[in-house]
């Protein structure tokens, strides 16, 4: 089980990679994100974005996938207060290979509660070389000593 | 449509209240946050939320669609690069009625690109009294003048 102790500053932690599933993306904007260029190729095509491209929030919920399977799901985690980063930096599209990762960026234990450790982090999504989406976040864990 | 010019600093703009759909949370869990306690009533009341709680980016995309009905849906946008500031204050509970909201802190004309407007605006939920989520992002939207 992973435990504050196991995410030191420095920690890379690699999450997988998804393929970004068109019919899927799609859904989720019908849902919630119904912006044209998020729902139909056309006027993808004639938006800023230059195609159809998946909400940000649907790039958000799929890193978050990644996230829990590798690390929160085996895990002493107690949530998450939020991030103070969250960057679209370019469009994403169907097809697209995502890379995830995340990268512990600073942990320390709380001062007011000494068992529970605040790991901040830095998750990541790449196409190829280039960084498409960045978060960084707040995640609480129990110590285990 | 609403353009760069509607949205001055200090504008409120309510974007109405939603009722949280016990099914719709968890199924949204389900796909990108199945953490035990946004999945099963009895481990959330055994979690530090109390009850079954909803995955924060579930909030997060209720209040997204909210924004699309109300501003974006009938505007100049040109998406987002992002936001400095994602907090989750409070559990969200199936059932719950949150209220939306958004407040835009500041607003100029892009440099490299007088037509594009730059707006900072404040994403808020409550539940009654209570400030539940709170997101700080820009939108672009593109000037009428």
């Amino acid at each position: 089980m992973i435990a504050f102790e196991d995410l030191p500053a420095g920690r890379i932690i690699p999450l997988g990679e998804v393929i970004v599933d068109r019919d899927d993306m799609v859904d989720f904007a019908k849902k919630f994100d119904p912006q044209p260029f998020h729902l139909d190729e056309e006027a993808g095509r004639n938006s800023i974005f230059g195609g159809l491209s998946a909400s940000g929030w649907y790039t958000a919920s799929l890193w978050m996938r990644r996230w829990v399977d590798v690390v929160l799901s085996d895990s002493t985690s107690q949530g998450s207060p939020g991030g103070r980063e969250l960057s679209w930096l370019a469009p994403v599209y169907a097809g697209d290979t995502l890379t995830f990762a995340a990268e512990v960026l600073s942990a320390r234990l709380s001062k007011s509660r000494p068992t529970l450790g605040l790991v901040e982090f830095a998750g990541t999504a790449h196409r190829g070389d280039e960084l498409v989406y960045k978060f960084v976040a707040t995640g609480m864990f129990t110590a285990r000593g």
